[in-house]
């Protein structure tokens, strides 16, 4: 206990001897288990759960009560605690005899790679970092350090990404962007050349059955610690900055600037070309016209085409007023 | 051909000796097939089509035709009827010898298990259950019987389904939530413990790249009977009822309740923390913004944010008029 | 460089002579790469960069520069010059000893088929077809000539695709479809059969996480050289033309009819029935409902319901006066 009042930076209340062995919600609470309340009306439930001790915010008055960790930030502070003490899936540091490995990669120390993975000729792969099974690494893919694929990962040739970086199961990294050329004499298209590279930087998470493609020429880029929901699509030539979240089923086209900070909600559309500065938070289903710049820290947009919340909200009370006045 | 008529509870006028041997549209109708007719206007077509036998619904007057099975639903006779009379992908019942099953899994009889599968530790799975190429069973996951898993089907850690349950290929089932928390101080986004359960109830159908995450603390519940369509994403801690159907590349965000019976469109967002009351129907494209709530059986909802569509509709009409007067 | 000029039907300004070995961008050129200006304005830069050639359009005027290819579609040209310069991803025609190949399948000369594809029954492959790592492909399933399908593609069975077919990964091709009847007894719904066909064209692309459905009980077609980004969905029973493009997220209900050079932007939801005739262009997240017809070569149409694009843009404009004006 007092071990993780210490990692997380909390005071302790209470007997500090006590031994946490799981996290879980208050409901499901078993002895053994740390939970946390960040608002006080919900204190007293978490008190008088099964729980072996509590993390709470400042709000926190000392009684005689169960031992409870208090902190500025009780949610961080859990997840953080979770770290030591959710069950960590099992990984064996090892190469199962499943996998194919061409002769030129290269494994850094203690990684773990499951069956049926095919990792291709000059990869080069981090200490620690696990590849769940069946996950195909392409020709000289570059991995960091303790990143995680999911089993059913494909990754193109040439791909970089730095550590901690985790992508969930289906995910597919450096797939090529959809970029044709009609040919005004036959109406055809034909494919123009994607050819460039994906660099994924640490920290970053991609969601399951998400994809990002390459550059065409040049180089799409995730920025460090970014965090990508399921079924996101991020095109070509895209440069996504640091610390942003985008939730599922958001489309990013071709050629679009994200800064850093940026907050985007689910199913959101960037048409190409769009820059998105940093701090801005666009609202779910909103859709960005192409070439447009969207300004703003913490200025919430909304609406196709986006436009901040406030003008959004007026018009749909003015076009329901309309409605029923007729 | 009586036989049928039995299986489906239908009325035969006509020759019941005749052997049916397979279903098809009236169009493609060979010899042997089986065809249905819902509506009276295609009736002539059917009889006259090369199809062996019609299912027609109650409006069908006896005369001197080809042999007709009458009943209430022609269109669920039809269904029923295929499952007799469609051709079966053939499966063996068998472990093939390419999969790794750790040896603490444990299979009921006839469960039929393709090339490359992989299925860890304390997996339990039910009889006749048919999981095909390249899937892969996360530890202590529990399947029911008589379940369909295309190739290329992921099941993370401990999730559990019932009976028939069928998931098509690319499905990621009970991947992590997207949930972070925010240090203030550093601003970068923390992983808050994804490390719940997922339950799917028995007869879910789950299309193709669908993504359902587990539960963050607590489990995510997919109802009896509710079908899923491809590319549908659904978040952390929802609960979903039974008989509900989710049609293709809809996102239902984190902590989403969903009643018996609700009918979604396509490419619907539903926000989170929204309660979607038995038995509402949401059009298309709609939105339903956080902790909403939706309600009324039978009644449908469209637009962003979703709203009863008779009012949307009025407003869509005032709004071209409007635009007309200027 | 003279075989380059003559494989594009370029005039040459220059020295023919110079050695060309590669693509790339204009800032990111080497010696030896040839680069292009669709647009006079970035001509001086490119005849500046370090690229040993320079694709332009007719507005070049010759001087004392690097050697020049002047012709009427520079972006083209460098896309078809690509096919020859860019670096081809190396693969071995050979059928890898971790395939599963059935002994009824037929394979052309040259085919390539990598580690763990799973190849059923009475397969057809053409001539130099790759298959990467871990593919799957169902029963009967008939593949053409120079397709090449990215790793983790799963081909139902009885698709039959033509040549020069792309698939990236995590495609699905030739899924059931999302079809059901309600018993309006139980109130359950029970799956209507999915045993139609798909069948793809040749010089199709498909993305990455892609679904295409099979028909019901016809035919599911996407007609030759249509383009499909990522993470679209395609149902049951659509037939699509040629020469159309579909960006990324857009999803395609059952029964729907595209025809040729369709241009259809991300995230736009087809309902089913619609028919979208030869030409027209859908904007991005644009809507269409059930049965609905769009019509009109080179017509843009945005918007739920979709609508022509100044239609639309009108009433937005008269929305945004409205509300400003209280």
């Amino acid at each position: 206990m007092r071990e993780i009042a210490d990692w997380i930076g909390a005071r302790l209340f209470g007997d500090g001897s006590v031994e946490l062995r799981g996290i879980s919600s208050i409901a499901e609470a078993s002895p053994g288990d740390l939970v946390f309340v960040e608002d006080e009306r919900h204190l007293e439930r978490a008190l008088a759960s099964r729980a072996a001790a509590v993390i709470a915010g400042e709000f926190f008055r000392a009684g005689d009560w169960k031992p409870v960790l208090v902190c500025d930030q009780p949610r961080l502070a859990f997840a953080r605690a979770a770290q030591r003490l959710a069950t960590k899936r099992q990984r064996t540091a090892a190469v199962h005899p499943s996998a194919s490995l061409d002769p030129s990669a290269e494994c850094g120390a203690g990684v773990s790679i499951e069956e049926r993975v095919v990792i291709r000729e000059g990869v080069k792969i981090g200490q620690r970092t696990w590849i769940g099974a069946g996950s195909v690494i392409g020709a000289h893919a570059i991995l960091g350090e303790d990143c995680e694929l999911y089993p059913h990962v494909t990754v193109y040739p040439g791909v970089r990404m730095g550590n901690r970086v985790i992508a969930h199961s289906g995910a597919v990294l450096g797939s090529d962007g959809f970029g044709y050329v009609r040919d005004r004499s036959s109406g055809r298209q034909e494919k123009f050349p994607q050819v460039g590279r994906l660099e994924i930087g640490d920290d970053v998470e991609i969601g399951a059955n998400s994809t990002v493609a390459r550059g065409a020429l040049e180089v799409t880029r995730v920025g460090r610690g970014t965090k990508i929901d399921n079924l996101v699509h991020v095109g070509h030539n895209v440069e996504i900055g640091e610390d942003v979240v985008i939730a599922a089923q958001t489309g990013v086209s071709g050629s679009v600037e994200i800064g850093d900070d940026v907050v985007i909600g689910g199913q959101v559309g960037i048409g190409d070309h769009v820059r998105i500065e940093a701090g801005a938070i666009l609202g779910a289903q909103s859709g960005i016209p192409s070439k447009k710049v969207i300004r703003g820290r913490g200025v919430v947009f909304w609406g196709t085409p986006a436009r901040p919340i406030r003008e959004y909200l007026r018009e749909l009370a003015a076009l329901a007023r309309m409605a029923k006045r007729r």
